[in-house]
């Protein structure tokens, strides 16, 4: 099973249509169950070195099947995983990359958004993520 | 002038439709003004490698405002442009990439397309650049 | 809107007769709204490796529209943005990269300055950014 | 001995009225003794995508000390140094890319031109280095 686009197309629309409310233009990027780059989104003004970080954020949580900002906590000087975010040609390790669960609980891809505080970036991937049916 | 996420939008949709009708899944992605990503959709079944080639057909043509294709006449062995595909972290030169035109005759941005023949992938460029408007 | 070359010039002048008050020979990278390099200079007994430091100063301020030192005080460990560096082929994250308004209020570049302390690369880099008019 | 700044300013400033008399606007870049960027200007309008190839140009010339365009007819297929540009980075090896030697004749530098055809690219690189005194 993977993500199809039309699943993508939706996840994506729901996580923009977020941004708009809140008001803050993002970078939404969508990788399917190998990691791949499925769709993505810059919204008008959002950060140019938003693309970049919304298409990582998406790679790592599906590398690791966790939110990148979980990994982030293993990341930091002292915990076991310091200097992850070298590895994969570049992770990122704070929050904003959710991986995306089917109705049979399986992960077949991720969101990642970029383009506003780290606490916006995860609630509109939430959102998006929580629109994949 | 650069392009919006809405016009991107409506090129992609039209360069997908166009694959729809040939019958081949594409990659299809569009970049800005400033040769950056700005919408990306990969078709169901479309090759994995073409993520990246689609990408790249669209930045080489916004870096050089000419067709992927036509750059790719100039870069053949004893052409004046021999190599030129190991500069910019990697350029394409095979059909494919479109400079995006608006009204004003302007260049605003490219699409790049990937996953069939490369007559497939001009044919599906040109229907996108088509019905920017 | 975009920076033009003539405009590059005077702030990249204004900056380096700064830097010469301070006796302190430096790099300035001047790049355009799309983060694309527009104009680079080298005072004569610059560091060589504050050559690639300026120009991504430049980079990173225009890539999130800040200063690179206030990108640095949010990708401390613990911080919101810890390991950001990793991304976008290699930020810069201390002081020196400043974003260049037009008068209308318009990000439509960047500068960055490296060669001395990052007070005194700020310093020159704000200067620069003071003569865009 | 090496280049300096005034000398580079000059060097460019020549070629860049020469692009303007010819009406093809230019990315120009230098490099000294140690290959490394001295000074780099985009003409309004120039090809993005000749930023990387001008300051690889350069970096060609003063690499091996021979004209970018002298390596090219060593690189072609069945030539001695067939597949060449893959080294050090990325070589360009189409003309474009002047030593510069200073009136003791040693070589302390090179200019890369780029953004016309290669004829115009290294009418305007010869410009430059013809200014240098």
């Amino acid at each position: 099973m993977d993500i199809t686009i039309e699943q993508a197309e939706l996840i994506s629309s729901a996580a923009r249509k977020k941004a708009q409310e809140i008001g803050v233009p993002m970078n939404i990027a969508i990788v399917d169950a190998g990691a791949n780059l499925k769709a993505f989104h810059r919204m008008d003004n959002a950060w140019l070195g938003s693309i970049d970080i919304a298409i990582r954020k998406a790679k790592t949580a599906r590398l690791f099947d966790m939110e990148s900002g979980d990994l982030g906590k293993l990341s930091q000087p002292e915990e076991p995983l310091y200097g992850i975010e070298v590895t994969n040609g570049g992770l990122v390790s704070f929050p904003g990359g959710i991986p995306l669960k089917n109705t049979a609980g399986e992960i077949v891809g991720a969101i990642g958004v970029s383009g506003g505080t780290v606490q916006q970036d995860r609630e509109v991937a939430l959102t998006g993520a929580g629109a994949f049916v």
